[in-house]
């Protein structure tokens, strides 16, 4: 196998209560990428498509993923990577992830495996932190391994993969503003109450029960979030208009995706998370308001070769 | 069926990153309870042995935790209690708990069981709120569900029972000292820092999926709390040392049951239990300190009738 093409899922980090530390694999969004081995060595991206990204190795996510692989195992060859890009970077459904992973993903298939999926992650986080400054796996992990991601730890690196009960389907809509993740973060304080601790930590327990006993009113009970939401809700047009809808068509739960401006829904069946995005649509219609809207059952197996 | 004798199981709450919303039953370590019916209407405690505890029912957990129960449903006849109490009041390992569930738990089964025993929770917090101040479940949950209680919500309540995996044991010492309930609650702090509630609900994430894939070493990484126990185990004399000799001993992990004073650990295998029970045993002995000891499995039934 001298090359592969890859299908590199995009992801919901966060999922209101677990802040930092859960997240899910989509199935119908993300982007594809073509991993190439060379008899030069080393790692060259190639082509971009669909994004206006730095082709230079150091400067762009999946160079750098790949390149930390690299540096814990030795290659006979070298590698071409073209980027496909259809995730939005910006979008906070996990773009740069989705490059990350797909980088020492494909490196791993050229090189027969040397790396578990799980170990990959470590790797891939080191996109992240040249994409956010912060080396966090709430998205690659999701993305590596599929369904729902536990980081239990991220130093050192303890990640939980969560299968996803077999009906789960997501709802994402993109609205085209531009939200950096460096504003998101700036709007968090520091501290919380106890209180408003306590009940995301009874929550995060829920929505995992929820997840390992596919009760799927535990985990719409479970997805609730009265530390983060409420800060950076206001960054996001017609959050609560569009959380609103989304609950009015059926939805388990609402919130935002990563750290926005993509706000999320969990439904029971396709048929009603195919509702729930047409109540989002009519909010950002009426709104005049340009979007993207993905429907994608939760994808158990992760980033793959296509 | 005119009367019977239940057995009233001890409870571990809180299990370090779990504060205020988890907890555990115990097989081992409980008080027993007689519940009789009497023609005479309400409810009366008649007996309590091994406790200087009220007989006034409305100042006794058994019997306000019964009357709240009595006031959602007619009974055709009236109930007597008999308490006798092996847990010692102010242990941290649910004495009141115990009491609590045992009347509504008796009381139900005379009453052909109106109630389920999720039901039967709400009014035993009633007993909670009378030892404590305030009608919290982590105790009342597990002691009548068995196995480990997640309280998702106390408001609307919301429990989830988590079976135990099959080889999980606690042992519990209490050292013989006072440590009163408000005084615990006294050096809390009403904030905490973000990390370290990302901490903790990564850790009770990690908990909660340890126990339903039986993941004995993820059990073990989860149970680790750095808001609550810092600044409690500082009122348990020997603490540390003792948290210390249970990990030497093969413990997967420890911390303060309850409020305190006792001081528990998880184990896989009864023999290792045990161990970590004698590890324990010669701290305080070296010491001088008092104490009892319990080694007990989980117990996945909760409160029964022998």
């Amino acid at each position: 196998m001298n090359e592969i093409k890859l299908f590199c899922p995009a992801t919901i980090a966060n999922l209101s209560c677990g802040f930092d530390v859960l997240g899910l694999c989509l199935e119908t969004a993300g982007d594809e990428m073509i991993v190439r081995k060379s008899t030069e060595k080393g790692v060259r991206i190639i082509k971009i498509d669909g994004a206006d990204l730095p082709l230079e190795t150091e400067k762009n996510v999946a160079g750098v993923a790949a390149l930390a692989m690299l540096e814990q195992i030795d290659s006979p060859f070298g590698f071409e990577i073209e980027i496909y890009k259809r995730i939005k970077a910006g979008s906070g459904i996990g773009s740069s992830a989705a490059s990350s992973a797909g980088a020492v993903f494909g490196i791993n298939e050229l090189l027969d495996n040397p790396f578990t999926r799980k170990e990959l992650v470590l790797f891939a986080m080191q996109g992240e932190k040249l994409a956010s400054g912060n080396a966090h796996a709430d998205n690659v992990a999701p993305a590596l391994l599929g369904g729902f991601t536990l980081v239990r730890s991220s130093s050192p690196l303890d990640i939980v993969k969560i299968p996803s009960p077999i009906d789960l389907y997501a709802t994402v809509v993109h609205p085209q503003i531009e939200l950096k993740t460096s504003d998101a973060r700036s709007v968090l304080k520091q501290t919380v109450s106890l209180k408003s601790a306590i009940t995301q930590w009874g929550n995060v327990g829920g929505l995992v029960a929820g997840l390992y006993t596919q009760d799927y009113e535990l985990i719409g009970r479970s997805l609730h979030d009265e530390i983060v939401e409420p800060l950076r809700s206001v960054l996001i047009p017609g959050f609560d208009l569009i959380k609103k809808s989304a609950y009015t068509n059926g939805a388990l739960g609402s919130g935002i995706s990563g750290s926005g401006p993509s706000i999320f829904a969990l439904s029971k069946g396709l048929e009603t998370a195919n509702a729930v995005a047409k109540g989002m649509s009519k909010v950002y219609d009426e709104m005049n308001l340009p979007y993207e809207i993905h429907v994608s059952k939760v994808n158990d197996e992760g980033i793959k070769i296509i």
